[in-house]
C-alpha cells in the first residue's frame, strides 16, 4: 500500500478531539495506521523544584501499549517506559514545552501522555502533533476554569518524519519504509518555518549536506500543511485529511 | 445522569471489534463512560514452565492509562501495574482462562491486555466482557492460521458489577454510584447461569444472606443479557446496545 | 491424614498470643499444618493522605517465608510481595479494616504483618483469623497506653476457606484438598452471620447456585465456631482446639 | 534484666529443631529475647555458573520481619533485604559455607534462610548458630534421600558477639548493651578454637591490641560452650540451656 | 575563562590512551574541563538475539560519576543511568556503531563505557570522540588476538557541540556557555564531512535555516580538526592539543 | 610480577590530590595496579533524620566501573551497587566516620564516592586510604568556606589488606595473591596502632590465634607507613611512593 503513495505526500491524517472526556485535552491522532492517544492533564500546581518561580511546567510521557505491535511488546518492568521510549518522551516534552510561554502559563502543570495504540512508523511525530492539539485544548480549558490568565501559546508547532529510502526523499514514513530507510529524520518546526528540534540519523549509512537540504525542505513543506490541518481540526471534533 | 437510569438497567454498551489492526483480537468496549481497550495477542508457544505439557496458556494484564482518571493517575514506577491493578488482572486472567479448554488450545499463548482509556466504574467487568470478545477473535484468527486445531471455547462468559446503594440493588455501577455503594460485587458467569468468579465486599458495612441473593439474581439477569449482546457483536464490527 | 478428617470439620486450630514480645499484638496461628505469624504494630499517626481527617488506618501485609514451601519460594526482588501475595494482602487488609470503626480509632495506624512460616492451604483465612486476634491485642495495648480512647471494634470477624472436592463440600482445605478442589471459596463473616468478603472461583470448572448455597452454609457454620474459639483464645496465652 | 547477668555469661539459649516441617532443616534459635527462624532448603542442583564443577553450593539469606522491632521495620521495596542485611547475609553465608566440604557435598545447593522474628541484639550470630544446626539437619536429610553421599561437614562452628561496654568485656550482647558498646565484635570459630570470621568495629572509639586479646579470649570461651550446646541440641527436638 | 576563547575555537583537547590497563581500549578524553573515561570491552560473543547472524554488536553506556558535578549528583537507584543519560547513551551507541562494518566485525561484542569524571559541557561529544579511539584500540587488540579477522572500521568519526550564544555561533560549549545558549546542537560526522547524527534543539527559542547553516558549517570545521587530532593521538599514549 | 615483591612490602603507592576540580576533595589513589577515584562532596546540611541534632554526617559509596575488570562487570540494574559493594561501602563509611568528631563537624554532610577505575586487589583498603585524603581536603575546603568551624579530625587512619598465601603472611595483596590466599584480612587503624575496623575471613580454611597475631603485626607496620605517606601527600599534588 505504502508503495503507491507519492514519496512526498503524507499519509491520511485523522484528528479526533475529545476522544475521551476526563482529561482537559484528549486527542486521538491517526497518521496512516499509526494511532496515538494524547491526553493532556492540567494541575493547578508545579513540581516542588519549581514552586515559587512563577513559571509553569509542561512535560510529556510516551509509551507503547503491548498490543500496538506484533509480536506483542511486553510492558516495562521498571520505569515508566523503555530506553527508546525515554529518548522519545524527552523529545516530545522539549518540543511541546517550546510552544509555551511558561511565565504566562503561571504555576500550572500540564502533562501530555502519549500512548501508542497502534504503531506503524512515525509514532514520535504523531505524538507531537496530537500532543500539541491536546495541549491547546487543555489551555483553553484552563483559561475557562480561570487557572490560566493569559494565552501562553507562542506559536503553532508541527512535526514530521522524513527519510531517504532507496535514494529518494520520503515523508511521513510508515514502518515498511522506515525499515528500509538509509537516513531517518524527525523535524519539529513552527508554522513559519523556524526550527525547534532536529534529530537525524544515518542508520547504516551517512548522508551529505545536499541530502540534508532535500530532507529539510521536504519536512518544511509537510509541516506547513500539518499546521494548516491542525488549525482546521481545532474547530471540529473529528476530521479526516485524506490528501 | 446516573440517577435517571433504572437501578437494574445496564448502562449503554458499545462493542467495537477490530478497533486496531495489529493484534489477533482488538476490542474497544464502552460500558457507559467506561472505556477499555482489550487486545489479544497470540503466540505459537507457551511460557518455559509449561513447555511440553501439551497445554496452552491464557493470561491477562490490566492497566489504567494516566489520562483515564482525573486527577491524572501516575504510571507505576515498578511492576506492570499497581497493587489494585494486580488484584484485578488476576481476576480477569482467571475468568478468561476458565472459558478455554487449554488442552484443545494446544501449546499456544494468548495474552489479553486490558488498558483502561477512561474509568467511570466497572472497569474490571468491562475488561472481562471486552477481553472475552478479543479472545474469541484471537482464537478465530489462530484457527485460520492453523495455530489452533479445535475450537477450545468451553462456554460464553459475561461479567457484571452489582451493588447495594442506599439500600437498593443496582447493576453496572458507574463511579458515582460505586462510591456510594455499601456493598460491591463482581460476578462472572456462563451464559447458562453457572458461576465462574464471585468477589464481593461490604465496603464499610456488612450484608445479609438475603441481600446476597438479591445481588446474585440481579447479576444473573444482567449477565444473561450481556452474553446475548456479545453474541450479536461477534457478527458486526461495531454495535451500540442502548438498552 | 486429611482424608480421615470429616469434610465439614476444621483442622486442629492453635492460637498462641504474645508469640513475640515487641509488637503491640503478636499471634502465631496454626490451622492444621499452616502456620502464620501475625504481628500488629501500632503507630500514633496516620499516613500523609489521611492526616487531619480524624480517621485511623488499618492495613495488612502478607508474605510467605522462603522456607514455608517445598521447593523453596524465592523472596520477591521488587515490591513487598508477589502478585498472588498482593491479591491476598488486599483481602486481608479490607477484612480487618471492616471490623474497626476508624473514627473511634482516631489518628492511629495499625499495620498487621502476616508472615507465613509454613504453608499447607488456607493461609489467607489463617492470616485474617490470626490477624484479628493480633488487632484486638494491639487495640487493648493502645487503650492502655491512652493512644486509643474508645473501643473501636465493631464486631468479631472470622474467615474460612471452603471448596468442592470430588463433588463434596469441604471446609478448611489443606494443600492436598485445595489442589483437587473444583471450586475454591474464601468467606469472611461476622459472628452473627453477616458477610464481609466473599471470593470464590471455579478453578477449572463452574458451579451452580445450589452449590454456592451449600458452600456458604458450610462456611457460616465453621466461622461461627472460629469466632467462638477466638473469644476463648483472647483469655489465654496459647490454646489448642482439637475439634 | 541484662544488668544482672554476669558480663561473660551468655543469655539463655533455646534451640528448637524441626520448628516447621517443610524444609530439610528448620531451627528456631532463641538467644535471650532474640529469635531467628533458620530454615535450610536443599535442591539437587547448583546455580548455572557452577554446573559441571562437581562442587556444591551453600548460601544464606537474612531478613528481619517487620514486627521484629519497635517501631515496625518496613519491608525492603527492592532487593531481598536492606544494606545492613546484605552485609550480614554475606557473613552468614561465608561462615556456613566454610563448614562444608563442597566437593563432598556434590552438585547440591543448600540455601539457609534466616528470618528474624524478634530482634534484641546478636541476630547475626544467632543466625549462624541456628543456621548451622539447620544445615546439619538438611545434610542428614540429604544423605537419607541419597542426594548426598559422603558427610561433607568439616567441623562444628559457633558464633558469638562480644563487646566492650563501659570498659568491660561482655559476651552475647542484647540490644541495650549493644547500643552502649564502644567496641562491637562478631567472631566465628570452630570447636577447636580456629578462626573462621572476625569482624570488629570501634563504633565511636578505637580499641587497643590488649582489648582485642581480651575480646577474642571471651569469644573463644563462649563459642566453645555454644558448640557443646549445639551438639546436645542435635540429639533433641527442643532444648533450653539456661546457663 | 571561556569568555577569552574565540567563539569558533575548540577548548584544549587531551587524549590519553591506555589510561587503564584492563580493558581492550581505555581512553581518558579531556575537552577543556570535561573529562570522560571511555573503556571498550571486547567479548568473543554476541547477545542472544543476534547469535547465528554472523553480525557483530557495538553498544555504549553513559553515566556521570556522583562527584562529576557540584552539587553532587546521586547515583541512579534503578536502571543503569537516568533518563538524560539514556538519551545520550543511545546517541553514543548509534554513532559508534555506524563507524563499524558489523559483518566484518563478526560475532564479537564491543561495549564502550563512557563514565564522566568531570562535567563541564559537551560530555556526549567527548564520549563519542573518546569512545571512538577506545573502539579503535579494542579492534586493534581483537585483531592481534585473532578474535577479529578484517578491519571493520568504515570511517573515522568525530563529534562536536555547537550553539548560538547571544546571537553568535560557538563551538565546543562549556557549561557556562551551554547554559546561556539559545540553540544547542550536537553533530557527528565522518572525516569527509558526511553526516552521521544531528541533534539540535532551540532550548527556549527557535532557529532559522540560515542559523542552521552557520551551525553546521562551524561543526564541520571543528570536526575535521577533531578527526585530525584523533589520528595523531592514535600514534601516542597521551597528547595535548592546545589549539 | 607480584612474585618478586617481598611479601611484607607494599605495592608502589601513588596519591594524586585534586585529580578533578569539581568536588571539595578529589583523590586518585593507586596501590599497584589498583586505582580508585575518591571524591568528597560537601553539603551544608544533613539528612532529614539528623536535622536539629547538631551532629554532622559522613558516609561513603563504593562502586566498580564496568571497565575496571576483565571480563567487563555489568552495571547494577537496581540499587547503587551490588551486594559485595554494599558490604564494602558500609566498611568504608564506618571507617571514615570514625575519624571525624561529628559534633565538631556540625550539621554538614560529606559523601565520599569511591569509584574503582581499575581493580587489582585491595580496592576497599585503597578506598579508605584515598577516601581519607579526600575527606581531609573536603574539611580543609569547608573550613575555608566557613561551613566548618573547628577541625573535626580525631586521628589519621590507614587501611591495609593482609593475608596468608602458601603459609606466608603477605601485605597489600594484588588480585593474583588474593585469589591464592587462605586467609584474607582488612585492617583499619589509627596512626598510633589503635584498631578501628577488623574484618578477616578464612576463605576456604581456618586460621589460628598465632596466625592472627602475625597478620595483625604485619598490618600494623604497613599502616604506620601508609599514614606517614598520607601525611606527605597532603603537602603535594601528586606523589609516588615506590618503596
Amino acid at each position: 500500500m505504502s508503495k503507491k503513495r507519492p514519496a512526498k505526500q503524507c499519509r491520511p491524517l485523522r484528528i479526533t478531539r475529545k476522544f475521551t472526556d476526563t482529561p482537559a485535552g484528549s486527542v486521538l491522532i491517526e497518521m496512516g495506521q499509526t494511532r496515538v492517544l494524547c491526553t493532556a492533564s492540567l494541575e493547578p500546581s508545579v513540581p516542588k523544584w519549581r514552586e515559587g518561580s512563577g513559571l509553569g511546567w509542561v512535560t510529556a510521557e510516551y509509551n507503547m501499549l503491548p498490543g500496538s505491535t506484533s509480536p506483542r511488546k511486553p510492558r516495562p518492568k521498571t520505569g515508566i517506559t523503555d530506553s527508546r521510549g525515554t529518548e522519545i518522551q524527552r523529545l516530545v516534552g522539549r518540543s511541546l514545552r517550546s510552544a509555551v510561554d511558561l511565565k504566562k502559563l503561571g504555576e500550572v502543570s500540564i502533562v501530555i501522555d502519549c500512548d501508542v495504540l497502534q504503531a506503524d512508523g512515525g509514532t514520535r511525530t504523531a505524538a507531537i502533533n496530537g500532543g500539541f492539539i491536546a495541549l491547546m485544548d487543555a489551555i483553553k480549558y484552563g483559561k475557562k476554569q480561570k487557572f490560566i490568565q493569559d494565552d501562553p501559546i507562542l506559536h503553532h508547532i508541527g512535526a514530521m518524519s522524513v527519510g531517504i529510502v532507496h535514494g529518494k526523499v520520503c515523508v511521513d514514513l510508515d514502518y515498511e519504509l522506515d525499515s528500509q530507510a538509509d537516513v531517518d529524520f524527525n523535524v519539529v518546526m513552527t508554522e513559519s518555518g523556524q526550527y525547534i528540534e532536529l534529530q537525524g540519523t544515518g542508520e547504516e549509512t551517512t548522508f551529505s549536506p545536499d541530502q540534508l537540504n532535500d530532507l529539510l525542505l521536504a519536512a518544511k513543506r509537510a509541516i506547513r500543511q500539518m499546521v494548516k490541518y491542525q488549525k482546521v481540526s481545532l474547530t471540529k471534533k473529528s476530521t479526516l485529511f485524506e490528501k
